[in-house]
């Protein structure tokens, strides 16, 4: 962490850091009824690993293609992680083991008339995941896939390519999972959706898509119990570190990473921090840049524009393969002066130059380093950022647990649709629209 | 436009909007050799048009894959276009034409090492795209690419499976395509990169993709024509609009989508405006956002976060396919009432219903409407934003054509490696590095 930060002004925070982790602990802050993440690594016994093993092994059996339906936590957190693992053209190479699919994070009827073109003559099968199963983006999808498993395969067999993971007793989808015998997996009450990529959740599909779920947990499990017995103060120090930079003016933190490959990790921490933290009026506004890409897109603006941004670099020390750049003798691009050099030589010298550039220039840079792109790396980053999470937002004042402001389009669309119930919000509607 | 904005602020923007535009036709602003996109849609001639088809045919006739090797401009304008145009899940067809990959625009060693090993046992061809052709990341990538592509097919075929877009007579691209005898295209000196998706930059891609160069073009002469008589008045009022709510102390501008395939359009406009404006200590903050997906991850705070925002929503009238949402007898989901509604009818109401809901939440929301995606809306929409970033940037008093920021990445980088030429630079970063 370096460039035009106050550590007095960080410093000072010391003792509401300290504070926002033990209300992570005790449960005496804000939100204490969805805390359940906190120990969740630890909590997660090997019997449902094996479990979810198990479920994903029979779908890799019988399916070419499973489409996870879910929206927001329930689509984030395994996209994320997926796409952080596997080969950046994976999705054009055939043969290479059972596709995961997204569906129900949108209402595109593009999206999903093409993507039932695409089932048509595919083995498939669907993961369910809704709290309540009534959420309008991934009950449209689920409708339309079920019935179109059921009619490529018949009800019953259909059955056994489904998957529900909800409520543990209430709730629309745990009501037809029971009806329909659907292998089900349980969303605790106490783990809100961008809290849940630990959980069946997230794991189930990540362990469809082949990934290791046990080292996953496992990185989580180290980096909780470090977290907690005080040896690994991260989390603290980029709660402080932001909250501080926060007051002094930075409305914007830009999570910045150099591996296209955490692209949608970016996406995941955004809906972390986005929804813990925007609320009340106030909270930074998170934005990410896949980098050297966007340093000739955003590149401009964060060195040059307004000063009101701060940057979290998020970095992986080693790449999965070496690949070094050829001689040529003909040397016409001038590049023969980094020949022999591995392309990541010249990534790092491009992430470090940069990271100079940009303090010079006024912003403000933290960095988060990871040895590696791994299940285990990537368990521990996940936790590392919930916990600094929490307690950043203890720190900043809001409940960082709760998200009364997703409500508000949703009751604004149910009045438009002139769904049961909404008689009196579609009539004021109608009225405010002129109708 | 709706919510927020003092109608008498943008009023009083009037007359510096229109002479913004006037000093875009007359070349007497800031930047005024970097106008050359400005009359660029009348100015394509088909002979041009043609020429470009018939190379992207060949390519077509002979590579499986063409690989765009390109950043910042060379790489947005084409993969914004081709993926909004093109089916959701192609890239998980095999057998639907020649596909389009892009390099170049990262300095991943995962990300190139994974694409070598998928061109491995493929008919590639590559579209190298750069003025100079020492851009370090297309460089790179290029170097690799080419001695694979030679390796595979010896020098000569493999200089028949090259095109290189590139400055018409200077720098080390131009040389290498002279001497290998490779075909190539011109980027025009007077026009920057990120407004050349309409030159060869972008328009060969596209029609390699097989997308319609001519549709594009005419979409985009037309915007041309209806801007400069005046007969169309939105660029103005857009930038109007912006700069008002950017006084007002709006600092972040949202792009909305509600079709996942205009995500690469938001990346496209991000480099627009951020590179444009995003200078002098200045600049709206450019971000994007997809819904409804997004709406369940930055939703809540754009509903409830800082109050520095405001959101400009790009709205599809029509989709392309129709696809209707089923009966169910079961109905325990509840969707029944929305049974035999057209999806789009749904997503239209929740993006109606977040208008309303963002605006009653004191986010000032723009709208800009687009009747069907397709060739012809798209070189439209590309052109008013286009004009309406010059005119922004005018009024915004910076000069909107270059991009002095991106430079300072660059010659730390250069120092950091060590680069012929660098020797002061290099020893003056070591210093500061306290090596």
């Amino acid at each position: 962490m370096a460039g035009m930060v106050d550590a007095a002004a960080i410093a000072a925070l010391d003792a509401e850091a300290r504070k926002g982790l033990e209300l992570l602990t005790s449960g005496e802050g804000a939100g204490a009824d969805f805390l359940g993440w906190v120990k969740l690594p630890e909590e997660t016994d090997d019997a449902l690993l094996d479990d979810i093993n198990a479920t994903a092994a029979r779908l890799r059996e019988t399916c070419e293609v499973v489409v996870a339906v879910g929206i927001g936590g329930s689509y984030l957190g395994a996209k994320a992680v997926i796409e952080a693992l596997s080969d950046s053209f994976a999705p054009y190479r055939a043969g290479t083991g059972t596709r995961v699919l997204f569906a129900g994070q949108n209402i595109g009827e593009d999206y999903m008339a093409e993507l039932q073109d695409y089932l048509r003559d595919k083995k498939f099968g669907i993961i369910v995941i809704s709290k309540s199963g009534t959420t309008t983006e991934p009950a449209i999808a689920f409708r339309l896939l079920k019935e179109q498993l059921e009619s490529q395969l018949g009800r019953e067999e259909a059955g056994r390519r489904i998957v529900a993971v909800t409520d543990a007793q209430r709730g629309a989808l745990r009501s037809l999972a029971t009806t329909e015998g659907y292998k089900t997996y349980v969303i605790a009450d106490n783990v809100g959706g961008r809290f849940s990529v630990l959980t069946p959740v997230g794991l189930l599909p990540i362990a469809v898509a082949g990934y290791d779920i046990r080292a996953l947990v496992e990185g989580a499990r180290n980096m909780q119990k470090a977290t907690l017995d005080g040896s690994d103060t991260s989390s603290l120090v980029y709660a402080q570190t932001r909250n501080a930079l926060y007051r002094a003016g930075k409305k914007i933190e830009i999570l910045v990473n150099y591996n296209p490959k955490l692209h949608f990790m970016g996406e995941w921490w955004k809906q972390l921090y986005g929804e813990s933290e925007g609320k009340d009026g106030k909270g930074i506004f998170p934005a990410a840049v896949d980098n050297t890409t966007d340093l000739h897109s955003m590149g401009q603006w964060i060195q040059d524009g307004e000063r009101i941004i701060f940057e979290t670099v998020l970095s992986v020390e080693t790449p999965s393969r070496e690949l070094r750049i050829p001689f040529d003798e003909a040397n016409l691009d001038g590049l023969n002066f980094i020949a022999g050099k591995r392309i990541d030589q010249v990534n790092k010298m491009a992430e470090l130059g940069t990271r100079l550039a940009h303090i010079d220039g006024g912003v403000p840079n933290i960095r988060v380093v990871i040895p590696a792109l791994n299940e285990d790396t990537l368990g521990s980053l996940i936790y590392f950022f919930e916990a600094a999470c929490g307690i950043s937002g203890y720190i900043l004042g809001v409940n960082p647990f709760n998200q009364p402001g997703v409500e508000a389009y949703k009751r604004n669309m149910f009045a438009l649709l002139e769904k049961p119930g909404y008689e009196k919000e579609t009539a004021a509607i109608k009225a405010k629209l002129g109708e």
